[in-house]
């Protein structure tokens, strides 16, 4: 056994398993323990645990946080439902204990955090952009969260830049095809069988055009974020949230 | 000289330019006469005209026919406002004269005549499809009548093969989000400086997807269109309408 | 129970399993027997199976389809191996049995017959055409079959109608920077973590582009193809290679 | 008149009709002077000229800028052929006239400097990379310069990360398929007619990838980055060597 010793919690469900199996894969982390709904977190303490990741329910979230910062055990949590109260409750826990680190994150997929920071940074060059977002059919919101989300960063890249609006002559429109709009971003949203979670973003000027596009293929794709937060929570004490802090861009 | 003689209606203007150029670049075809506002259509006659090319005016264009037609003239014909009521004049002068060929096309772009006839054949194998079409932001018009007709054409494959309506679980929208519907089809207009004229094509079925994207780049893109309806109009007696009659897909 | 009665080769495999599932998602066939190594064939005469799907191994295919035709059972086949010797042989079982369908095709995605077709269709209309496919980096050969199945269907195609070469004026050339020759057109493989299955093809002339693009995404993609298959076998008797053969292209 | 005096050298050249009409379409600028063969380059002394853009050619380039230097004009040059001896010369000409800025940058289309700087950034987050670029058929050198620059970025971004190689297990190739290889890094090279100038970077790991795509459909691509370059280049004193030292990423 050599590494970072890292737990799990829900190790039994469907996401922590694929968690368990990315840990196993490693060569540098050590998988020291899993805890599902009826086992003890003592357990993430007997075994020496070092980081433990949390893909659980907002309902037992904040009861295991607790356990894990007064234990000195640093976490990587992609549980959601995480209010400003929640988030200060667990700044409080962790003030008590400074060495311990807490990274929350909305989205662990890297391509979607390097997505929206590449769209944000190229944002201010351009005189137009569009977001799409293409998924499977079965999705109930249009658009999806990631999408708003980096309507919502390029909304407000523009806005610092004191750019214009997007220019558009558009004097005859069918109802819904120039999008939704987010922040001043046209955003469309695709539903299809056979796609997954995919998105574009479209940027243009003068003679040319960017395109940054993610496309995520399965589910595993949480996968390699998850390891990245793992490998680097110990080094930032304290709470984080969004994964992008740790990616040094 | 060799090859067909091909003369140009509005030669003068910047479509017609276009057409010249591509004629005289071509091995198999000699520009022989062009004519202008203020010049006499027997130019055409007195040059041993073989076909004529007419992007000119729908006020002007039933009177260009009808001179081509009873001098025995083809004609490849771009300028619009064809109402039935026109098509069937243009019938009955073809009708004294049969041996002549007039083409008339909506859309000259190979790839834009491509692309809907193939959505059209691939439509009935695809649980899902959507249209996206992109344009320069100076665009009057969303979505453009390209993808307007290319969604028609693919809602009435549809209809044709019994498909259910496209699988869409969406419950929660933000206005606009999921584009315009069309024949039972979303269509997403995208408006972005840079861009030129360009749409895709997307169908989806379990674990995979099929995408006919057509780009036109510049305003060029119509040439070698008109000049395979050059090269074919005398061969097809009588009124064609529709670039893909002559493509033998 | 109700509909065609469908029978699986195979049926505890991966793929077998996956054509179960197909089949008794459909509304209008019936999942009647699933035969393995240790398994009679005769189960598919006791359950009064019409169509079976056959996507075993070249050692026993031929064994399957001699009992499956002799016992008027109409096959779908996506086993591989058949030379030109054993396709005559079930061309010689198939006269003594004439109401009998068999179908054998190398590939049952909708979307890749699909492509191919329509790659075939464009390619005369068109100065330039290449193809890039891209896999996950497991992968063996490169290029892919179907990518160089695509290349020679175009090469074709172009030959047909009388082309001159692509046009290219490169000069200087880092080995390798275009992309290997199939029957003169450039096919450049792509090997990346996170891909599975996908391929487009690229034609060009004159101001516009073209653009055919195939992905698959997992690995079910195949049993939308065989259901047209079952579906359609019965009424072409005879030997078909080729699911695009009952697509009405 | 109003905001900043800017000249042209060689305005009466294509890209410098170009650059002159950008400038004339900036609210913020005022075109002072352009500078041809056989004009005084007192010209831009005599107009209060603040900045002039030099799009000339290797053997005036150096001439041109020790005027411009030596008389307190700052320069946005686009021209070719610096060595690292023609820098030192520029610099030591700066050293003596310590308030005057000179940016010179091999590529002013923002898109492809925005392209190259985020594939530097992804690519120690992606176990897999590879790079397409797509031009027109009459281009001689494949890959493009910016390709093969971006590859050397890529893989020196991995490098430094201590990645392994790509994963590939290409063990049968038809030659030429998997590309040329820059820095560990594959580059395929697509010439189409109807395309301009593309470039696609690739990333992928388990379950996603991402894509940064640069398409400049024409030839005046260039000019937002000169304007940025113009705008910045006065609070930019001494030699910058690309522009993405004033674009603040």
């Amino acid at each position: 056994m050599s590494g970072i010793n890292v737990g799990v919690l829900g190790s039994n469900g469907k996401v922590g398993q694929a968690i368990v199996a990315a840990v196993e894969a490693a060569d540098d982390l050590t998988y020291s323990a899993g805890v599902d709904k009826d086992d003890a977190l003592t357990t993430f303490t007997d075994t020496q645990t070092s980081v433990v990741v949390d893909f659980t329910h907002p309902d037992v979230v904040m009861g295991n946080l607790e356990f894990l910062i007064n234990n000195g055990i640093h976490a990587v949590v992609g549980t959601t439902g995480f209010s400003a109260d929640r988030l200060d409750t667990v700044r409080g826990w962790l003030a008590a204990n400074p060495g311990v680190g807490v990274l929350i994150a909305p989205n662990f997929a890297i391509g979607a955090v390097l997505s929206m920071r590449f769209a944000q940074q190229a944002a201010r060059f351009y005189e137009s952009v569009e977001v799409i977002e293409l998924h499977h059919p079965h999705k109930a919101d249009a658009p999806s969260g990631t999408a708003y989300r980096t309507a919502e960063l390029i909304g407000q890249a523009r806005a610092d830049a004191g750019l214009a609006p997007c220019p558009d002559a558009t004097s005859q429109e069918l109802d819904g095809a120039r999008g939704a709009e987010v922040s001043g971003v046209r955003v469309h949203s695709v539903r299809l069988a056979g796609l997954v979670a995919h998105q574009e973003v479209l940027l243009g000027t003068q003679g040319e055009t960017l395109t940054i596009r993610h496309d995520s293929l399965d589910r595993s794709s949480f996968a390699p974020g998850v390891l990245l937060g793992v490998r680097n929570v110990a080094a930032h004490p304290g709470l984080t949230v969004g994964l992008e802090h740790f990616m040094d861009l």
